[in-house]
């Protein structure tokens, strides 16, 4: 039996003159891109050539929608009503679903972005506008959101698809949350030992908790960064090491 | 033989806390609606209640693209590339698309705003970007010009379907142009004469130009303003004598 | 012995094209005019012509800063941090104080607006990052705030110069503090009432609160609206009724 | 006699999370900062970094001011009306001002940006727009243009102090003009020869044009680049020239 995974990163992260990452260097490595929608990053040019070469690559397109705060990169947490919220996403996603076609694919994902992502973990009320959102515009989108949150249990009672991710340089607790950036070793750094974390994630199903326990984790999907170098380097070690283990890196969607 | 002609208006021209015109009263004289796509004004609130608003109406949607220029309202030129103005435009009609969807109904046709409107009228290269964008994400999507201007024949020639559209409150020149509003008399504030100069260009075909010579103009749209209580009062007089005369109001375009 | 009270009204609080309010109008009942800096509302040909107005009538000229937010009209809790607010309150009053030198004025005190009045009430970090902000552009300002709350006694720890206001249209609790909106009564609409009120707190610095006790409120300035006609007429109308009792209506602050 | 020049670089150009440039290598080359303003680029923590870094090094600061533009970065010619734009350089230099007084300094300059700076080169009716600005907001600011444009003649004439410019890693016209960027040979890559001829013309005010004739050319101060890393070593070898050469790097203005 051929195991599979996913790696999804944050793309089309740029804005106009500005750029964000290394998105060719990542989308050789993933099998599913997050695209910025406008509303924390992405102009319609920049979503578009992300978009573009994704479909060349066969790399799936997700919407990774936000508050509407390009100053603070959509990671301020933003008290805004619920018909608010459920019409900024179902806008962004209208807005990819124009470019991916444009480009000969469609969005098949959302993976709410920052502060949101964070936001809807927890908050029933915003989780639930998000939910609202992708159910009116498209039922058929698949919600991925953090391994072990509310929000996955949360859509799937309401019908949707979701999808689990995991992250590739966080610690975790022994109950399965990530360890808070304010906690130290918070962010795994060698690049070695979160490539094979990462690969027993995809074959067994395990992770070693910050305390050394192991735990059992279910994660169709593994986010990866591309903001610095180092960054690229890690989600390529992770990616050869799956491979290199058998494990078949590939989009957890298919476009139609 | 019954006549039929359709009115358009620009709504949804409202951005967050702030109202334009009064959407709801021009929802009930004109059958379609340039709806704002969140460049020059609209947020996806606003967006989203005005596209309700108009299928609970039977009036058809339409996508007012405009420069992003929200500041300005899109009325000022901008030296766009190419690339830029179609992918800008993509992501437009696309969030529209998106919204629609949601309303249950569907974006039929687009007509550029401000700046963009004028400059296409004569601008060759930002009117092919504009036409490649339509062209596209939707290729069944009808662009609305000014009548007798260049990007009417521009678009016909690269295969999309057109509508030709008259102003009601403007005088037009013996050549058909609409006089420069720096003219005396450019703009016609008598809702009485303006609705049977209306009526006139819908059954015959024919509108009195400012020299008192009588001119033929080929229009299946007339464009009302509903930002003043006179301009909605001369969109409702319009219609009323469109009507007492034979004419049907209608969409030039259906929804599926 | 004559009294004297402060009226202010949030003003300049229109966008490119949209209006907000009837400033004219307001300019002509108020003693000073809290003016947006282009975070939540005002554009700058705006925020220049209201200042240049409330200069002709002898109107105080404050700083009504906002989170960033223009489409939430600053209305939206935000989390921001503490160095990304204060720059954001330096930002914004030296715009506006750019503005009012070329009006022939200056900036003489600041009043937060929206969410970030509300949350700096409480919230002793975001407070602290508002007053560093005043004191580091100009130690003379003088910060509004509402009477009662913990933000005037941090800002007067803190060495600046505070005002304290009523609202006009606002019931209050037993203990001084503003009747929540959610609940009934909460929100007072007979003019002549609101102005009778208005004048004892001028005159006696006491008000009946919401159950009929009779409550001291220490107030230098009372907040009056101009967004519908309504407002206009109740601000109007507390003017009158301060004058007609023999109270000054001035600014609380003398531009230099 | 010691011969002067001043080195300016474009600076403060990142936005939110996107950064722009090396600005704190910059600071160590350049005598003066041309600060964006937040219109086409740099939020207030970035302006106030940067401000207060560049008085960290004696730098002096100027406002970049632009169209309101960030998705365009300031760089696409816009229509706007003389009022407009005279208000939105009074903002833009205020809120510099008020940057600029926190961080212990004040600004000195104004250098318009990208599409502003070249419309202005030509088109009177904008220069004006920012003349006036500049001379009601503080007439001692210095306008800084490109050597041999009309605006600088235009401002003398209105009163403004001004200094003229020249590119570092441009070629000249005979006539004195910058090669177009659409002409071959029109930028410089060869830092060494850049150097040289900047030394020439800080030491004789001589140039060699691209036919190879020698220009005359007055010019206070020269325009360098970090927004690569060519662009930055090609800005220390032109210092390094320089110095070497007996020529004293300083701004043309001194904060008082």
């Amino acid at each position: 039996m051929t195991r599979t995974i996913d790696l999804n990163s944050d793309l089309g992260e740029g804005y106009g003159a500005w750029s964000m990452g290394d998105d060719p260097a990542m989308l050789d490595i993933v099998s599913s891109a997050n695209v910025a929608c406008g509303f924390h990053a992405g102009d319609p040019l920049t979503i578009r050539a992300t978009v573009e070469r994704a479909v060349a690559r066969g790399v799936a397109v997700g919407a990774h929608v936000s508050y509407p705060d390009r100053v603070g990169f959509g990671r301020r947490p933003m008290d805004v009503t619920s018909v608010e919220l459920t019409s900024d996403v179902i806008y962004q996603i209208g807005a990819l679903q124009g470019i991916a076609k444009v480009a000969g694919t469609r969005v098949t994902y959302v993976k709410p972005h920052g502060a949101l992502y964070n936001t809807i973990a927890n908050d029933a009320r915003q989780a639930d506008a998000v939910i609202a959102a992708i159910k009116e515009i498209d039922p058929t989108l698949v919600l991925m959101g953090l391994a072990g949150t509310q929000i996955l249990t949360r859509a799937a009672d309401a019908g949707l698809a979701t999808v689990a991710e995991a992250f590739g340089d966080r610690a975790y607790t022994p109950e399965g949350q990530l360890v808070s950036r304010r906690e130290k070793g918070a962010v795994l750094h060698d690049a070695d030992a979160v490539a094979a974390r990462m690969l027993r994630l995809a074959t067994e199903g395990m992770i070693e908790a910050i305390d050394g326990s192991i735990l059992r984790l279910q994660a169709q999907s593994i986010c990866v960064h591309g903001d610095s170098a180092g960054a690229v380097e890690m989600a390529r070690r992770i990616r050869e090491e799956l491979v290199a283990g058998g494990v078949n890196v590939t989009p957890f969607t298919k476009a139609a």
